[in-house]
């Protein structure tokens, strides 16, 4: 989608440890204007797909499933990744390697708000190795429901998670997709 | 607001510790037209007040945010509360009490995000002794920024929150005020 990817080159920036920043428009600051546009394109490619549920991880999927749920008209669940006394009763719970903190942490949906009769897209803001994608996944399937699709803002290609998700028979889109990213060379995309 | 009463008294949940459980349409599972019609009425009681700017606070501060920002077509920035590798260079920090975790926890937001030049509306989904609030103010004032006003789902106005935002000249906006709750009563609001 050209505008992720413009925007990507206009005010992402690259940090230590291949970390791309985009804190001022999608995951600290947030572009609501930017984000409603990307609402509107994960809708135009899952429309059709009978989604009845949209599910994201905390914190910054968020805003981007809260968008992108206005235009199918259905409800977001996101998943939390510690578990608080504001969640009571059955849980699902799966272990996800973070990809910006050291070490592991526990995703937790739950029980009643993913169901066998649910047809799940998953929203999230990026896609490297795909941890907290699998964790996602793991929790919907356990739960007995479909998954319509992923919908990711950035994917970084090379890192795998892609080819992950597809290799399960998951339709993924992402709407920018980077192939390569260095300090010197900037980011390049696929296609 | 009536939506908003009405919505409590027929998905709250009264839990242990004075907590109010509503996360099947807020918090957890969030029904996005509900959501809708929240951020519809903070557009409503604030939008003569030259905001330019929406904070909250990570979690489920984020969709309520997002929601009204569209209306005031206006950032959001979400304050996070650990500071990770995403985050570079100059923050702010303040500590905040944790009303549902043991303990303190900091309150960050990148300084290129607030500034002198901005005029911001705080919103975030409850509102009991304001831990979390006491932090976002200081924030913004200590990047010498205005605070248009605070706009709150559901208030238990019994804790005091409320009164401690007020005395300092900062006008509140709440639209479920909760005037005592318990397992047996149930949930009652003021005026």
């Amino acid at each position: 989608m050209k505008v992720v990817e413009d925007r990507v080159l206009a005010d992402g920036k690259i940090g230590e440890g291949d970390v791309l920043k985009v804190d001022s428009f999608l995951n600290h600051q947030i572009d609501i204007g930017f984000l409603c546009e990307v609402g509107r394109e994960f809708h135009r490619l899952f429309c059709n797909c009978g989604v009845n549920k949209i599910l994201t991880i905390e914190a910054s999927g968020i805003g981007i499933a809260c968008m992108t749920a206005q235009f199918f008209n259905v409800p977001v669940v996101f998943a939390k990744k510690t578990k608080t006394v504001n969640i009571y009763g059955d849980v699902y719970t799966a272990k996800a390697l973070s990809y910006t903190r050291d070490g592991y942490y526990d995703v937790t949906v739950a029980k009643e708000f993913i169901t066998q009769s649910d047809n799940v897209l998953i929203i999230d803001d990026f896609l490297a190795k795909g941890n907290a994608l699998r964790a996602l996944i793991s929790l919907i399937y356990g739960a007995g429901a479909k998954i319509a699709g992923v919908g990711i803002v950035i994917e970084k290609i090379y890192q795998g998670g892609g080819d992950y998700i597809k290799s399960l028979g998951i339709r993924l889109e992402s709407l920018a997709k980077i192939s390569s990213m260095d300090k010197t060379g900037g980011v390049c995309f696929a296609e």
